[in-house]
């Protein structure tokens, strides 16, 4: 079977967003086995897996991307969206746009402190589009 | 269905290069619904998502890629094949080998602003080979 | 054919270590052509493809990546595991915690030099959570 949605995320400001509970309330009835894809439709926003416990994770995953790929640097060329917008597609390619996550008995196979992240990389990213395939039987 | 193809790529130089066209060209009628698997079968080049639209955004990723993994580090040892090959292989774990993308009425259902990338790190990295699986119905 | 395993690593010493063999060995007959999906049950360790010829990559991939996201920030708030722990977390999201790689007569096609690598990134991590799952035909 494949079964395959487009939902749009609510608008969730700068920072890494845990969003689990969100795309499990948009799939229907999951595969014994399988695997979900996600895909986000956007070069400035990305998606990832980690810990789904403590918040100060997040405020830390947001302080380590600001030091990969800080603002303002001289050489950039593409600035007319401002300063968050170069920073952004470069941090979306370090995370890429992609999940895949394994379904086992119905249900996302993640581990005990596994949660899904949106990576909001804009300062006003808005409604992220998302793309969900389920692939499995 | 499935189908997979093996494909070359044109020779580009060092940089990030969008492909789009060349790989809608390589794909034959694509299901419905589904999923394109891309992976590049090498250890200094990747593959990524990101703006089709202003080509400085490719230079500024170049920009950004450099600062994330500099060449001449005294604390490398793999230098042998010359300054630009150990930071391409860095380079590449942050892109990663791969790309998901899904198929939806038949096409590739990319975001507006995406196209796909590919990232040369090397200087002279000649006709990169890419596996194309899709998968749907 | 859709098959699912989860298997278990040994426990590796913090750094970049090839599992191609390990996992070959995990796989039982794989379809003709099709894809493996490889997912890790963790938020501190990774999966990446690269070079399987000399190991002084896997030295310098540890010192890129101890680089990229340095112990002892001042900024970092989730200290309590230790002072590898949130780096172990920023890390592991530059990697991605999953792998697709194509299947084609049978086998798995990845490039000469490649191969599969677990990135453990925290200093006594333990024996890893792997789901994998191979779809084809």
């Amino acid at each position: 079977m494949i079964y395959q949605k487009e939902i749009r995320l609510p608008s969730l400001q700068r920072g890494f967003h845990l969003i689990t509970p969100y795309i499990e309330k948009e799939l229907d009835a999951l595969p014994e086995q399988g695997i979900l894809h996600m895909f986000i439709k956007h070069t400035s926003a990305g998606l990832a897996i980690n810990e789904n416990a403590d918040p100060s994770v997040q405020h830390d995953l947001d302080v380590i991307f600001n030091h990969l790929v800080p603002e303002n640097r001289t050489e950039y060329r593409h600035t007319t969206e401002g300063p968050d917008d170069m920073p952004a597609h470069g941090k979306s390619v370090l995370t890429g746009p992609s999940l895949i996550i394994p379904i086992t008995g119905g249900r996302l196979n993640l581990g005990t402190w596994q949660g899904i992240y949106l990576c909001e990389f804009r300062n006003h990213g808005g409604r992220r589009k998302v793309v969900l395939t389920v692939q499995g039987e």
